[in-house]
């Protein structure tokens, strides 16, 4: 039994807590979190990036999803915590759990800062129907927790203009004109991508993303940046006050939202609000529910952020081909292993101007690793790379110039005929979206087949959307665009495509024990022509980094295909080649070479 | 101005009503209504399925949509009535034009059995908004319509369990279970299509639907048929009521509703139950408004339904194969015009067993006359086919065996280049939906992109759904399942695909003032493989007749387009050859030949 748990039950007992839930959110339901907030790890000693723990006198159970299975399954081994498998057949939810192990007069506890309103409400109508009591107003683990690393508190910077497209006066103006179209008086934003991108500020507080811990709330006349004002340089603070933007300390939110004036209306979002500030807004002041309007202000790049885009994805094209020539022509001359790879790719990429750092925890997974979607080397995992078989590499960079995110699967050496034809076949998809046209009015929902069709017609799939939003210097990941073949309900129907939206576009398969393939382009969408039927669309590509002609068998592609290919090569060859020395760029024009079908 | 129209403003005159509003549904909110409630047509003279009239004191609008823009601008000339074009820039709605030219204190009147509840509810919010009085009790029409005619009360007729798969006492159980998850005390039923298919009775009420007017009400206990008795014959009245299920008279329903018990909550579909009968749910009765389950329930037929219809398809086939061949033979030499044309196919369907009528009104559309997308020829617009481009044909029937509808785009001679590459494109669109295997989970917008990307590649459209669902000798327009591209919003998502589904394929092109090409097949969505990847589905083809080989240019086309048409082809043979005689046989063996690429 971990000593850890053992703690914080005489913890909930002495506090008469029966049970206690403990969240991977932090205040602001992001979705990567400071070491501060990880009070799951802390207790139960699972450190994947998703998971929820529920602790009961005599039972504990961590609920994660399939992702994780493997990973949570050993680091759960001899703590006492039962592992329970989302999604899978006959494995309660934690709601279904929590109904059947919970009685009468007995209390739920958790910290209502981590927990977001729309998830407690939820709690709340379990616990209504069936009488039990909620204490959302205690951090167990904080008291408990002896060497909690300090709340992060890192200096935030401006992101200048030339960079960002826009004033942050543009951009509050066009929130007070979704205010008004809401009748909202006040619009509370507790989203930290969201917020970074309205300040046009950015911080150091959240693991890859660079945003910081603060709130933001407006009305027609005053602005509030909720903050760490030691994190706040005089001049950025003089500038932003200039501009009528007030800063006040992070925690004052609370007292501020339970002062606003009765009759008045609040616009937020229950899906970044968290239950403690959001049982704070008064009973007199009216809700308004909604999806943060900056989400999708956020999501349509301007043209400067677009065009920037276009120079960080040369930079890091330049970083990912060094990587993957040095991969080639090294493997099995030098030891090269999962981390050391990792670490020669950050190299590279910091020899890029304007790198800012990596946007998500490098995916370096050599063959069955690659079968693991979201796998992660670290010591015990690691393992060298053999010429032979495939390694995939997914990761991302920072630049002042936008993020990227890029998957690349690397023939190493001699290939079998079904890893070719598997390659083939996810590249085929891949090359559908990206050759898309289409009516605006389409989501995701309806391109995302395009990907897919060619695995499902061999009988394969892989469990995860084929593409996301990619914020601009923000989280990688980032809505309210995506490429999934099932509808989102959570938040009504999926976003039309728009011009000027940045997508993932990573169609993959995973064979168990064997190996994985993802092939992942960042592609823009562009206008394309107007004509009487409407107005098409198209992507356009903004990764620039060659797909492996050692494992594409040119007979399974259609003419098209090829076509696409080719002259996507072309393109990559044309804009990289300038950036490489001389042996880089022999290597990289037989890369890119043209191929016949 | 029209004399109805004058006649319709004194009795509003005479009832101090200010505007009066007249829909085009029946008393259940169905598609195709009978002749007593085409009021709107008789106060405006406008003959389309769908249109809204709105009459003041000075001026009088009708809207429609696009489908019918041409044929209302020509029927309301001289009506003094507006033609008010739905969805087109710049034209106000109804609910917008009311807002405007209604005054405070005035009042709107309608006939509340011929507006459904759920658009009483969005009138209501506008009549509050500007403090207008409702009266909606007062049929103005009917009042002032010397020769209306009777309401329809054709004799209804049992459909034997063997072509409809299920008896009613399952389907009764099945519709309590659902009643049970959804805690309702009572199932308030009145879509017309879902009373018939629960009961597996037939009517004749409703043009080109077999139905009856009726409404039902359930609970766990007792089932109430609310039906004019004098078309329900002895026989079927006792065997009825043998099952527990009592007759009432069709008015009935109103004081039954007025009665239920406070306290008893009662689920119904607000879309098809009219706000006449829906202000009777006593106040204390608690209300859940939501899609029939038996909506669902109909849709995916039973396999002795898919049995039959693929029966209903070989007997359709072959009428509409005599009547390619013989239009095909004969134009030039007899003459054919497009009702002529129509008649022959009526009586080519009629030699077919089981036949029981047109399952909705014919289109036959010769040259240009085929890209006005709902064309219906009259005496005015008939027009003689010749040796020479397209006539398109949309026509369908009911059997006992289940419902067609199939649309063929059929050279009559000489093609120009431009008609043979839209056939080709519009065919290889139809092709990638008929190929398609899918994983379970997908919904119609998913799958929609399939059928139009060859055209959206050229940048060509249709502006209409890819496919309907297709009724079991019920309505040719059945949901929820569908294809279209943009999410339909008005009840949440759009359903799932379910082997048993039976939808329409439909892709088509429309150049206005030259010629339009639809092509149509039912397909039946069933079992492909299971594997770890999940359910896979796919469709299978119920339509069995030839697609014109005269009109396309294999070089367009893949070989897997190819392969396909050649096996759907050599299908169609095998199947409705031996029903033809000697020189139609030797005509489809030609016309189902196999092609190269």
């Amino acid at each position: 039994m971990k000593q850890e748990l053992l703690n914080l039950r005489k913890q909930m007992k002495d506090n008469k807590i029966d049970a206690y839930l403990i969240m991977t959110d932090d205040f602001h339901g992001s979705e990567y979190v400071g070491d501060y907030f990880k009070c799951r790890k802390y207790i139960s000693g699972f450190s994947g990036s998703a998971g929820t723990l529920l602790v009961l006198e005599k039972e504990a159970g961590l609920w994660t999803d399939g992702r994780y299975f493997l990973q949570a399954e050993r680091e759960l081994e001899n703590t006492g915590i039962t592992l329970f498998c989302s999604g899978e057949p006959g494995v309660p939810s934690i709601e279904e759990y929590l109904e059947r192990h919970m009685e009468k007069g007995q209390t739920l506890g958790f910290d209502g800062r981590c927990v977001m309103a729309d998830y407690a409400a939820r709690l709340n109508e379990i616990v209504q129907k069936k009488g039990i009591q909620i204490c959302s107003d205690r951090d167990l683990v904080g008291e408990i927790w002896k060497d909690r690393p300090a709340l992060s508190s890192e200096p935030v910077w401006e992101l200048d203009s030339m960079y960002a497209g826009m004033t942050r006066q543009k951009k509050i103006s066009c929130i007070r004109e979704k205010m008004k179209e809401n009748s909202a008086d006040w619009f509370l934003l507790a989203s930290l991508e969201d917020i970074a991108w309205t300040l046009n500020i950015r911080g150091n507080d959240v693991e890859c993303t660079p945003v910081m811990l603060s709130y933001l709330l407006m009305s027609e006349e005053q602005i509030i940046w909720y903050v760490q004002k030691k994190c706040v340089s005089n001049e950025i603070c003089s500038s932003l006050e200039k501009e009528g933007i007030t800063l006040r300390e992070y925690d004052e939110i609370f007292s501020d939202i339970r002062n606003l004036p009765a009759g008045d209306s609040i616009l937020y979002d229950s899906t970044h609000v968290n239950a403690a500030l959001y049982t704070c807004i008064p009973s007199g002041v009216k809700k308004i529910d909604k999806q943060n309007p900056t989400l999708l202000l956020k999501a349509i790049k301007n043209p400067v952020e677009v065009e920037n885009e276009r120079i960080a994805h040369i930079r890091d094209g330049v970083a990912v081909t060094r990587f993957i020539y040095w991969l080639k022509t090294q493997v099995g001359k030098e030891t090269i292993t999962e981390c050391s790879a990792a670490g020669h790719l950050e190299m590279l990429r910091k020899e890029q101007e304007d790198y800012v750092g990596p946007s998500f925890p490098p995916i370096i997974a050599y063959k069955e690793h690659g079968a693991i979607v979201h796998y992660s080397a670290d010591k015990d995992s690691d393992v060298p790379l053999m010429p032979e078989g495939y390694v995939l590499a997914d990761t991302g960079g920072h630049y002042l110039q936008g993020t990227t995110d890029i998957t690349r699967t690397i023939a190493l050496g001699t290939l079998t005929h079904e890893e070719k034809e598997l390659y083939t076949t996810v590249l085929r998809g891949h090359i559908h979206l990206s050759m898309a046209r289409f009516l605006h009015g389409c989501t995701g929902v309806s391109l995302d087949g395009l990907a897919r069709t060619p695995l499902w017609e061999k009988g394969y799939d892989y469990n995860h959307g084929t593409g996301h939003g990619v914020g601009y210097l923000l989280s990688v990941h980032e809505g309210p665009n995506s490429f999934r073949y099932r509808p989102a309900v959570k938040r009504g129907n999926d976003c039309v495509f728009e011009e000027g939206m940045i997508t993932s576009n990573e169609p993959g398969v995973y064979l168990a024990g064997k190996f994985g393939i993802r092939l992942e382009n960042m592609i823009v969408c562009v206008k394309d022509t107007e004509n009487g039927y409407g107005r098409f669309l198209k992507f356009e590509p903004l990764t620039m980094v060659p797909f492996d002609l050692d494992a594409i068998l040119p007979e399974q592609m259609t003419q098209k295909e090829i076509r696409w290919l080719n002259a996507y090569h072309k393109q990559v060859y044309d804009t990289i080649a300038p950036y490489l020395n001389e042996s880089e760029k022999v290597w990289l024009k037989t890369a890119t070479r043209e191929i016949g079908d």
